[in-house]
């Protein structure tokens, strides 16, 4: 039997719901197909922060180090600045544990409707750049209130960054459609983006069936309007796969229901498995949040785990038994496929 | 009888088709309003850079201060890198002349088609800063080639830059249904962007009916997708405007046909007028182009110049000469309205 252990932090708003929905769905995968997942949960978080002055304890990331995956809520409230509930908590995870690839599916899933009049299926992963370029952790401000205050940050880019992402993302491509798009701004006076561009272009070139196209990020984000469907894998930096992963996900209509995984490919320090959407403190406690980004991640998690789509699940919808249906009686239905494809029209919500 | 002298530059491409179909609707609608349009042609850009090995003279922004606006189809040529041709000319001039701001309406046009489904009217201006942050000269490159190369662009705001920009944009808003979106991203690190919110949201006080929303710029991304219907005026830095303008414009269905403005508000300089397609070489020289942006930025440039949507015209649709209708026999038609807020079915192209 594999073991894995596993570290959840619920954290704020909906994380609390639907985290326990997700977790039901993995114990009842983890019995049908023999795997052992031990859950240490952790209570960190603005409620946390409320009590501790912190999001997290001081020796937080030496914890999380102990187990093979972190499995994420979502992070944030009204009560606390978003910059200490992001600085003290995400931010530090997705760094310290270099997990330097955000990896971001954008999918259409059957039953929920995308925005777009046309309805070609629409199926690319969004590799985003996690540990670096616009968020560096370079900058500040000076002359705080005068009239010639001026804030800086610097964007900086490495060559092992650019090209550890350029990998995993040729890598990706080389199991798909090889053909890969790589997000720029190099016409016009970014200094760091000629530099990306010649990195990408150089890594994707030890990948023989991986062809690599040069979009300029304005136009990408209307491409991603436009034609989403001609694209395939997508690799950006941290800001611009921001940006481009939103509006993919808006594209498909499942914004709420989009997972992600911020990812240390090698293995050296633990993962992390979170939904895109927030801690949507609006609809927190009223049964409405969809858990289905979560589980997604679920499924992303333990993906990453070794354990991909099962060749021992029957073929077909696998039925889940009842301690994965949802305990809000208007989702008294099966939540997921083995794969998580799909979602079902009635589970389409915006949380975020 | 009011005398204007404008600069034109044709540049590349389908620049060189689009601008001569402007010119000839500006000397038509000169005519019927009795204004004095004095056109200067300049023939710099990629065949200029050909010859001289520069996109412009020595003297260029010499040459162009002496007029009152710049009327610019495009540069960009596949014979010229990129950051040459734009470096050589259109940045320059952005700044020399303190155009600091580019304005971008995203509009629906009568019979050009939304790629959205819903298919409510939208109407947004785009206000991007455009003289400094992300595209902030400060920057480089270091250890060329080597493994440990590193590349930094420098990200700047000050308290001018970000003011003047929110001044104009709020301004705007008053005039229209006071809402304005400014576009962030200060719940992360970027710590430039919690410097962007104060001065914005300060600079918006002093307008009484004018609310700001500040918007993580990923959300609105979705949002322009979800619902543009609802965005009335949008702030946004240099970057993440060229972004947002260029999404604006494609959720329309009028990526090809979308106009702008570079202000000098307070008109020290002369402010530059294009479309935002680019020189599509692919299209140029087909009589394919579609001179509807280009037409529309000559709108803008006579409402900067002092003459907005003219009373003494008729009402309802103007029936322009014969010297406005494109010289293409598939187009012999009239090509639009005194103010070109329509265009027609058949004109509906993508030069970009
Ligand atoms: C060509 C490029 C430098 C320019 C910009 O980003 O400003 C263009 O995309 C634009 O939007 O005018
Ligand atoms: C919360 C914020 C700092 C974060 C980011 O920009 O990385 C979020 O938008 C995300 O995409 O995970």
């Amino acid at each position: 039997m594999s073991t894995h252990s596993i570290a959840v932090i619920a954290g704020d708003g909906i994380g609390k719901e639907v985290v326990p929905a997700a977790i039901e769905c993995l114990e009842r995968i983890a019995s049908i197909h023999g795997l052992d997942l031990a859950f240490t949960f952790f209570d960190w978080g603005s409620d946390y922060y409320g009590r501790h002055g912190r999001m997290m304890p001081v020796d937080g990331i030496e914890q999380l180090a102990k187990h093979d995956a972190i499995f994420l809520g979502a992070v944030g409230s009204p009560e606390v600045p978003d910059t200490e509930s992001l600085w003290g908590l995400l931010i530090p995870i997705r760094r310290e544990f270099q997990q330097y690839i955000n990896l971001r599916p954008v999918k259409t899933l059957d039953g929920v409707s995308s925005p777009l009049e046309a309805k070609n299926p629409i199926d690319i992963l969004i590799v985003r750049e996690n540990n670096e370029g616009e968020y560096s952790e370079v900058g500040g401000r000076m002359y705080r209130g005068l009239p010639h205050e001026t804030a800086v940050q610097e964007t900086i880019f490495t060559r092992l960054g650019v090209s550890r992402a350029a990998h995993f993302a040729a890598g990706l491509a080389a199991s798909r459609q090889g053909r890969l798009t790589s997000a720029t701004k190099s016409n016009g006076i970014i200094h760091t983006m000629p530099f990306w561009d010649e990195v990408v272009a150089e890594t994707v070139r030890q990948y023989p069936g991986v062809s690599v196209t040069h979009e300029l990020v304005d136009a990408l984000a209307a491409h991603l309007v436009l034609k989403p469907w001609t694209l395939d894998v997508i690799v950006a930096s941290n800001l611009l796969g921001d940006i481009l992963s939103d509006l993919g996900s808006s594209v498909t209509g499942s914004i709420g229901l989009a997972p992600s995984a911020n990812l240390n490919p090698e293995g050296d320090f633990p993962s992390l498995f979170e939904p895109v959407h927030g801690s949507a403190p609006d609809i927190a406690g009223k049964g409405l949040a969809n858990p289905v980004g979560q589980i997604w991640s679920g499924a992303m998690m333990l993906e990453h785990l070794g354990h991909p789509r099962s060749r021992r699940a029957p073929a077909g919808r696998v039925r889940i038994g009842p301690s994965c249906r949802s305990r809000h009686p208007r989702r008294r239905r099966n939540l997921l496929h083995v794969r998580i494809h799909r979602s079902r029209p009635d589970l389409h919500q915006r949380p975020h």
